[in-house]
């Protein structure tokens, strides 16, 4: 870590400052520079937020810059090779093979379910996804079935065979999530819900984790790291469009996150282009896009007949449309060398 | 609602889309223009998203405009007049006295509690500020003291006699929480945890809802409807900042929020240029600012020793600082037929 | 467009609403709903900024909802049919083939343009880019070289026959810049330049129009309104990311940006994934992308030695990586029938 | 300037990262740290950006982090005491007093401009505004008048007495704008137009500089720097706000951009409540605002008749409305220890 100190600092001050480094168990070098005295703190800094936090709050104190990444667990770096997640029924996020999930938006009904896995199954999507919990703005939205539609995505994964990934919103749900699902959702919205990541870090089901609209890499990266230093090392991480001006699309989806993942973290990373774009005809773009930047996967919500949807009826893919985007990213994942 | 309809749409594809909407208890008018034909939906929309959602999933729409904003119980134009949110000890917020709400980002130990709670109260500050459950970026950073903070919360109140004002990030510990302090506060990363909103409806103690980074004053008004419509109608609104490209700031203080709201809802405002900042230097202008704009009252972090605080400390004054925030933010009150 | 009254507004007051709008050329409906009266104004209301204008400063106007895009010499829906930009040189931008524009991003010497030059031709360029006038942040950075830059690029052309783009920064320097080079570039931040775009409009050269880093797709598109309303209908829009929060990249490279074109445009579309993202290494991953989405062609920033670049080394790419990144654009250009 | 090194970096790489450091006029100081190796650059890295960017273009760089900030003429810590500009006709910006400039967005004829020119001076404002060259995002809204609006303004000036303000957008006007008006301002679309800030280096007219919409405050200093080093010291900042997901306002004014630049340059800060909010309404508690938290006065749009304004006719404020607005900022401005 670097520490900028301010012109016309008193030498007393400036000892204060190194004591207070040196305390927290780094060495330091001063130096003297033209128009400014710099020092450099000589340590692992990672994992010691403390460090930055009490030097940051001197008055003498310009700046601080961080030399390293804030993150340990979830660093490329620190495990020096890349995480193949296992989610169960024989699939793997990860590796050479791109998995596709796909499902719709809210669970509704047990033929809605059945017919819908079977669809996304026959057009090659290896896990399927439905809410059974419901993240909706408006208190007046539906909510989502709760233990009723974990109960449906049950019966859709024995009637297919697919693995379910589902997303939980209360800490006190993921018993029964865990129960029933395969993969444990985290939404964007409660990305940096501290106390749920927290919950989550000692429950054996892998993670999905989605990127919060307006998470820096970083920061999701260091809500990973709570999920990681909490004992679950299974987490996928999920790009699914971050806030921006622009109103064409409901999110901008930043594709340029996942080769920036993949030079930082070890953890595989997927995209969901429903979200990320909120209208159904950009979805398939979005997915090759997705894939020729490096993607291991997609996340994307197909209905059979999306006005009567009970939510994303927008974004939502009807099974044929789906099954045309199957075929064509077949062709786009083998011109970069993966299989779906 | 205003649908716009795609050129070149059958009759008959237009006509499923009156239906639907009719079915959904709305009246409809056809209005065929030179370029597009829209309809027009007459009814209440409030309270009703399925409307636009079902709508907007039909191929032959090309887009939805709503004409009410989507919040019933939060709106003005509902209630009609403005509401005064009572905190108890005496304390009222919305009314002609602005409320100072000031404390350390964490509660560490009795002495820091006891006297910066009498600092401040000296100062001028008509409520106390203190967290037991911090929400922090890294799980290496403190994670505040949980129960134990709440009990010397506790201690400051009954030594000072300032109502106390906490977060909570875990509904579990909802009750205990409501057990020890007068404000229960949800913070900027929980504003869209529809989950805890939920819990708190059922709360009687006044809610402090913070804005999120990213949540736009409707998105914002919609999660205090959360609350409002779950039965707890005491909800104190809290602008601490939105993020933005601009890193000179912490966050970027919306200071137009305030008459925004002023004109949108009944609720009070307060605003928090601590966090809003960033930087001690920043907060009495901001404050002032806020002030001059028409807030309730703030929301301010005072540490007596930042360079020791376990979190926050580049942006908590020290009580010195404070209380000459509080002598020129008196003057600016007047200014503004307020009392401080 | 829909105008929306606000609540108990007088009559008379909705009459001189009524009267205007009528004044300006459009008739009305008025529709009176449960909580809203609106009017609907119906006509082409595009090209006619001043009815929305003239409308929203009525006292008793809650809000105005245009229902056409703004366009209309850039709108697909106009012109029914895409267009195809001849830049020279047999060179067409719009069609089955990707057309890669690469160099870089200063010039520098003769030498370095001409090998540069003959590089990118030889890994498949169809056309050189290469800056004399440099749009610089510090007035303290490499300016460009002007007019001698200019001739060095006109000597690349001759030396290996590619169309040469270039970018102008004052009006005054058009004339000189349509002399040498084949397309003129309008970078980032003049893309509401009005004056700029006003004098472009009068210029015969095809115009490489780049997307500010703040502007949305529907200013952008205006911007290109201005050079198609002063005759010149042979623009390029590139895509060059955009502002956002996240500081991982650059900019945020807006990928969904192509497929919306797509669909509101019949202007082709090209993308920059050097500016887009900043480090050279999420180059090629970017460029794949916006290939997979559907752009039409690339613009890359070529460098033989990036450490001794006047400017934007970090973001170039190395003659041997530049020809490593066309081969395998080529067989993702296959994936989705297009040709390099 | 810190430069930290990739781990794993052959020293021979290293080298020639400290001899084009060295080469560049700056010392090294090599620290080997735990995890990564950083090299201390000694020197005034202010006004030589060409340091930075050789240096992150090696390879082996892993980041580059300035300790100073790159401007150097614009700097408070340079210059050492405030900035106080002359606009002429008495009028001082940057001293004890606040100035108002207030008047219409766009010159529409003479009446309008003397009356409106009269009714804000008697209201209190010091200076007059008026646009006679217009950026509009449409090219089929009014331009403005040119020339002839110029005249028209030097009417007004005679007329009652105050300075003139008024906007440049093409360099070619420069000359004629410079012998009519006071003050010459630069819009938010200009604010990075490299080529007119030189032209305006050159002037000797004071310059309004708005910040643009997605400009940081460290580029508008850069931007200011460009004037200041073509020779021309006098500037005016102008915070008019930046662009933001919020919809609510037409930008979100940014007010801890005062405090900030407050800190950082010597030069006078006003701010523009009409553009920043979009609203009429939000413009007075916008300006008092803005005033309590340092600002040195305030630029605002006021129209006879909003609703038949040629531009931006829902942010003006009537004459009467704003005699008010400036009957209670001169409370708020005694409350802060101004004059207005």
């Amino acid at each position: 870590m670097i520490v900028v100190i301010k012109p016309n600092t008193k030498e007393e001050n400036l000892e204060k400052v190194l004591k207070k480094i040196q305390e927290l168990g780094f060495e330091t070098r001063v130096l003297k520079g033209v128009l400014r005295t710099v020092i450099a703190c000589i340590g692992d800094e990672r994992g010691k937020p403390q460090l930055q936090q009490a030097v940051e709050a001197f008055d003498c104190v310009e700046s601080v810059v961080p030399i390293l990444k804030p993150y340990k667990l979830a660093s490329l770096e620190t495990k020096g090779e890349r995480s193949v997640i296992d989610i169960g029924m024989g699939v793997k996020i990860g590796g050479k093979d791109l998995i596709v999930i796909a499902g719709p938006c809210s669970v509704e009904n047990e033929k809605q379910i059945v017919e819908t896995a079977q669809a996304v199954k026959d057009a090659g999507a290896k896990a399927f996804r439905g809410g059974a919990y419901k993240p909706r703005t408006s208190p007046y939205s539906f909510q989502g079935m709760g233990e009723k539609g974990l109960k449906l995505l049950a019966k859709g994964r024995e009637a297919v065979g697919l693995p379910i990934v589902t997303e939980v919103m209360d800490a006190g749900d993921i018993p029964i999530i865990a129960d029933h699902a395969d993969v444990i959702q985290v939404g964007a919205r409660n990305v940096q819900n501290f106390a749920l990541l927290k919950h989550l870090g000692k429950v054996k089901k892998p993670i999905l984790l989605k990127r919060g609209m307006m998470t820096t890499i970083d920061e999701w990266l260091m809500s990973a790291e709570y999920i990681l230093a909490g004992g679950n090392s299974n987490i996928i991480l999920c790009e699914r469009g971050i806030r921006t001006f622009e109103t064409a699309t409901r999110n901008t989806l930043d594709i340029s996150a996942v080769p920036v993942l993949k030079e930082k973290t070890h953890l595989p990373v997927i995209v969901d282009p429903s979200h990320g774009t909120g209208f159904w005809q950009y979805v398939a773009p979005m997915a090759f896009a997705a894939i020729a930047a490096g993607a291991d996967g997609l996340i994307i919500e197909v209905h059979q007949k999306p006005e009567t949807a009970m939510s994303d009826g927008a974004q939502s893919l009807k099974p044929q449309k789906f099954a045309e985007l199957m075929k064509q990213l077949r062709i786009i994942a083998k011109a970069v060398n993966r299989i779906v």
